[in-house]
């Protein structure tokens, strides 16, 4: 595995990514959780996206059927939302848009450990995106999560990182779909490539809502650059924790968590295709 | 039709509609969406008035029993949700206290449309707020929404503004309701007058439920003005779209739509009756 | 009853609390409401715990097991989740972690009351916390609560604090329960002492979700501090009604409630040991 690409060729790649996103406006079906569904929405707003939020099986699949990309979280999931999400899955597979599926808590409960394989076994997502607790259950059956944080003797760190990419190497070689796993590193991997982004803060961890707002841009970079999976879901990474520290460098005086919040969002609004392009620091590894 | 009333007088109308809800309080009982149902909760308090949530048939028009105003709004609608907004509807109506309807998706999906046909069928709304393009599809049957934001191609602008007023009117004369239409120009309207409002900002659509804010506004000040149902959801426009502008003149350097958020909400607080009856814009057209 | 213990000797130990909850880092659980989820999860972050939300019957138990403190609050009560609550209740028991009620809207609908009495008849709770309507509901069985907000009649004051503090306790004795009663003046109770706190602003009632935060703090501070069930629930209060304070000092201009909802989770992420026990203000009286 090396690093064969140039990092500029790639860093302009990012700003035309956001471009899209701005000009496309794609328009997101979050099936979602109750706790974030509002930062969520907001931040597809901020970066020139829809959110569209439907969640009972009786209209998922319709609204699936207007968008341009769906987004199944299993944050605070109930046995109710399961087969809006596999109907709204399957929908999004027929119509041949991006469905990225963030397996909250996976590895924590058997009902979101179970529910997340049975979407994998029935649905194709283009990217799985989750914290390293989270991609590891799903991809060894380790249950290892500390509710729905990242257990600390899971956090990708340069020590790991080798290891963790080829983990997220071979889970996405056995389900066709881009892994992002979100850390002190992030990692976006499909079986012929892996990025490393070190762009990100670790303030990030003290709101709430940061992986979920994550899988959200994730959908709207994925459905506003067709043919572009691995590289969507990168700059995706790159482009809300590239946020994160804009927004931790606007923190003063008495600023905490609820400021910060509120900064994350405001950079992904401000953010623009050259600040992107000059801010994001990634490492591209061909190979497997 | 033509302009009949002085704004003066209606200007100052205005000013005492919002006292009112600073003096009486009322109890806003709010069966809406989880996406916004905290900025719903929040600009409800903002304005003087109190939310109330409550969704379970079990109990839902147990509390609208001690409200002065309900919202029934179909965002992330359930099928679960549907009998206690039909319970809570007949109670409103027994008890003589305002129902608003925000059809959040009409038209996108059979069960918003038909959902919103069923409680019109039943309930006696006072108002019925919402984009031109869920407004449309209930009126018209056409299917024409955009997930659920309205339609480009359903924009109210200065050209189609009498076709709406026209819409909203019939609309109105059907339901018995007065129909509250968002957009770049604001219309509310009953059988014999509409009240066009040029209020508000662009900005407002880049942040998730401005109109469910706008919903939960109007059942305050319907609550707190009795008798006044036309002038109450024209006022609620008004000093919404006023706190729009005042929103967007607090903006500076890095702030996006997560600060424009709390500044819209921070006006709501703010906004007097003096600087409502300065601020609003609006044009009242007498006939049909 | 009397004032018997020094402040001074309190006022570390509320220094003491909090250091421990920034240094255990509890999980804890909330069976919550949708209205004011993602604030809970905030203000859990804020102080330096970790929140989990699972509401569904198939999963909640298996996420309690995982967690150091359970927080089951009615607000937007749904029969669906009633069963949850239940069994996530009866595990924290069976792990004695601290279980703690918020019984919000208690006395206003027969579910919620009929549910909070289920609760009390099968779980330990470590704290009941309400607003004084609610406590007396449950308490005496009265019939007062204005929506979920406290009956003006019902406000604790001065002239009403010795027969508050006399509910509270008998209902601690009856229930084996700390009972902390919020209001201008908070109260905190067991059967043998109760402690009066008068930090607090009446800012922190024109936001939505001060109660439900307080009910999160209060799990956090009894899981990071063992065996002093009252004194852990005293300095929850103490700590959120210094921050309602630091949070008026920080207003300005055309701040209103959406800024005030953020200057409180924020000084909660930057309140010190040192300035708790310099700003809390209680009262501790011995007996009964």
């Amino acid at each position: 595995m090396a690093t064969t690409e140039t990092q500029s060729s790639q860093a302009a790649e990012l700003g035309e990514m956001l471009e899209n996103v701005r000009r496309k406006k794609p328009v997101i079906h979050c099936i979602t959780n109750y706790v974030t569904a509002n930062d969520c929405a907001n931040v597809l707003l901020a970066c020139g996206a829809s959110p569209v939020m439907a969640d009972d099986e009786a209209e998922a699949a319709e609204f699936t059927a207007r968008c341009g990309g769906l987004v199944i979280n299993l944050g605070t999931l109930s046995t109710r939302r399961i087969p809006a999400m596999m109907a709204a899955g399957r929908k999004a597979n027929e119509m041949k848009i991006p469905a990225i599926l963030d397996p909250v808590g996976a590895g924590a409960s058997k009902l979101r450990t179970e529910t997340a394989e049975e979407l994998l076994k029935n649905i194709r997502f283009s990217v799985i995106r989750g914290n390293i607790s989270e991609i590891r259950a799903l991809a060894l059956g380790t249950d290892g999560t500390r509710g729905v944080e990242a257990d600390e003797a899971d956090l990708v760190t340069e020590e790991s990182l080798g290891q963790t990419v080829r983990l997220a190497q071979n889970f996405a070689a056995r389900t066709g779909s881009v892994i992002s796993v979100s850390g002190a590193i992030d990692i976006a991997a499909d079986p012929d490539a892996a990025t490393c982004i070190r762009n990100g803060r670790p303030e990030m961890k003290e709101i709430t809502g940061t992986g979920c707002m994550l899988s959200a841009l994730t959908a709207a970079f994925e459905a506003a650059n067709p043919g572009k999976e691995l590289a969507a879901a990168a700059a995706a990474a790159c482009a809300l924790g590239l946020c994160g520290e804009i927004a931790c460098g606007r923190m003063s005086g008495p600023d905490g968590n609820a400021s910060f919040r509120n900064y994350l969002i405001d950079a992904v609004y401000g953010l623009t295709p050259e600040r992107l392009e000059e801010g994001a620091k990634f490492e591209i590894r061909q190979g497997f």
